[in-house]
């Protein structure tokens, strides 16, 4: 077991909270198209602004989220091209939030594990929402390294890699409540959301809607990446009657291709950690059949908001038993669990639980040499520094 | 005039000095092969241990420099092929320095920019060495957001393009003093040290050699973004008789290669921030003839320790005027400002000034929004910030 690095005690608490969310500058936020993490911010930031909140958002200039913002950079990073100066820009933006630190109670930082070094250097608890998968063994060291730093993971799955983070609790991303209509259904076709590539198994979503005998459609984008894959895997298999391609679409078609469709399916091949798409469905009244990865188990409830399902022939079956699932439990289900306003509220109790906290710094009140914290670290699943030393990156030995 | 950031007070000081030196984690200290930032860091760490300070050098674990060293990556990045993972190792290494700050009294960083963020954060004085050339406009915004930090330059040609920083000084980098060998000469060619590169030049100093009639001995590595300009341009023109090629030395053939020569040929065509191989010429007694770029005027007296000359005609009529300079008199110049001890001891008195100053924290005193300081430095030089925001990537501004 690790030591807790909060214990709670009394303390007085403003209300309402002085919160810095902190974005990626990639995108804006809202980003204009594709971009997850930046459309969770926006949502998460307006909804706590509805809530009373004074919320600072650090995000690219423009942004258009409804809230104070404090840019950054002149422009998100990805359209201005300025990609490769994403180090040097995203410290900036780091010293706008730390340097003034002490007027917000709490800093909400959404850029992975860039903010874990300044939020050891002053007493605004920081804490840190890691938005992507963490199965990338050349990043364990700097997440172990910085293993006292506040995380929340966006399903419990996400955490599997790394479980030994100080992982503060699991929220799920929300949308906004009415951001999306309900469709009493019953759906006339199969719908494919999101991006094309090989992990997301748009090729077994033609099979399964071609063994069931119902028409596909494909809404989703093509990233340069994937180009060779789609060319040569699934544009052979489009015809316009049975599997149509519709290409990216935007927030305001979604109602409409999510709502008029039987289901959605998601058949993905990896560790997805969330999902967005599963409760743009369920929001829309829309079951969604899906394979066991990633946080597909905690989302669906098998067989009350659609089917999880690994083998072809069980996916096809449920596309055939899908008029059992009732689409007005879908959108309950995710006005309860998936709304903006269920995702803030998790948020403010997090943020309340933190602030309410004495942090310990190990590394402060340490007398031994630096190398403590980091051979703790290393030695915490009982391997020896040296045996691990050149798998982790990013931590340290002393030599006199 | 910006404002002074320091004010000498009277303050109790620490003799002998608790000091933290931030090596780049690319190469080892010393570097295997080349490596100039990281050899110098090596230099002035053991000068400063010699003269009695406690230095904590935090470097890559291969490294060997005689201090005691917090290793904070495993393997030197470049050799490892880590170099991807720069950013999230330096991050970590910054953790391990500035974590512990209170158990410095000053913190030397040779990384850039990076330091500047989190010497932000506490209380100990941190002061940077920039190593490399300052003209990439891209850079610029990032150098001026941190206009406060303290910065040494390593000649005052190196300031040219971003003058406003906050520069302390100016110290040149040094060699062990009995690393290289005085030769009295008279040395029987002409030499050309260092990178074949096309703003080195390697392709005038074979014209002027060629013209002066004296045979020219090139002693260089070639990297791989040069090797195409080496085949086309440089290899055409090498003879074994007057103009050979002896590929990259190590630091101990440098003695005899630079000692035997009537003088290096230094013709460059870029603003060379200071060109460690003129001072290892001058410690071998060996004049150097170079063109007027960057820090060459600084560092050569001319015709009392080489010639500086631009055109093609005055650098063969220097080479034909060498014997001129006193060999003699180009080691006492090297002994006297180009040493690891005179290094050493501008850095020892940059170290004292800065701990006996108190620092004025502009933007924790600040009560206006926090645009203040990004906006002071984006006005600066008259310009309006709307103006320049979009060639100011990483600077900012506030919208309610």
């Amino acid at each position: 077991m690790r030591p807790p690095h909060f214990h709670p005690i009394r303390k007085k608490i403003r209300n309402p909270l002085r919160i810095a969310q902190v974005a990626p500058l990639y995108e804006s936020v809202p980003p204009k198209l594709y971009g997850g993490t930046e459309r969770v911010v926006a949502y998460l930031t307006e909804e706590l602004v509805r809530r009373g909140h004074e919320v600072t958002l650090f995000a690219s200039a423009d942004s258009t989220a409804k809230s104070k913002i404090q840019s950054t950079c002149p422009a998100a990073l990805r359209e201005a091209g300025l990609a490769h100066l994403g180090a040097s820009l995203q410290l900036a933006a780091l010293s706008e939030v730390f340097d003034r630190s002490d007027r917000f109670d709490i800093i909400h930082s959404h850029i992975d594990y860039w903010s874990f070094p300044f939020g050891r250097l002053v007493e605004t608890p920081t804490v840190t929402t890691l938005h992507g998968r963490l199965d990338i063994e050349e990043l364990f060291g700097i997440y172990r390294y910085y293993s006292d730093a506040s995380v929340v993971s966006i399903s419990d799955a996400q955490r599997a890699p790394l479980p030994e983070l100080n992982w503060v609790d699991t929220v799920y991303h929300g949308l906004p409540k009415e951001q999306l209509r309900f469709n009493p259904g019953p759906g006339k076709y199969l719908a494919f959301l999101g991006r094309i590539a090989p992990e997301k198994r748009p090729d077994l979503a033609i099979e399964i809607a071609r063994r069931a005998g119902i028409p596909l459609k494909i809404a989703a984008k093509v990233d340069v990446v994937d180009r060779d894959y789609f060319e040569s895997e699934i544009r052979p298999r489009i015809d316009s009657r049975n599997v149509e391609f519709i290409g990216e679409i935007g927030e305001h078609e979604k109602s409409e291709f999510l709502g008029d469709a039987l289901a959605l399916l998601f058949p993905i091949d990896w560790p997805e950690p969330f999902g967005l798409v599963m409760s743009e469905a369920l929001a829309c009244g829309t079951p969604v059949i899906a394979r066991p990865c990633g946080s597909v188990p905690e989302i669906l409830d098998h067989g009350v908001t659609g089917f999880v399902a690994s083998s072809l022939d069980d996916l096809v079956h449920a596309v055939h038993n899908v008029s059992s699932i009732a689409r007005r439990t879908c959108r309950e289900v995710f006005e309860t669990r998936f709304t903006a306003g269920a995702m803030a509220a998790n948020y403010e109790r997090i943020y309340y639980q933190l602030i309410s906290a004495d942090r310990v710094r190990p590394w402060r009140s340490d007398p031994e040499p630096l190398r403590t914290l980091a051979e703790a670290a290393l030695v915490q699943d009982g391997a020896q520094p040296q045996d691990r030393l050149l798998a982790q990156p990013g931590l340290t030995s002393v030599r006199p």
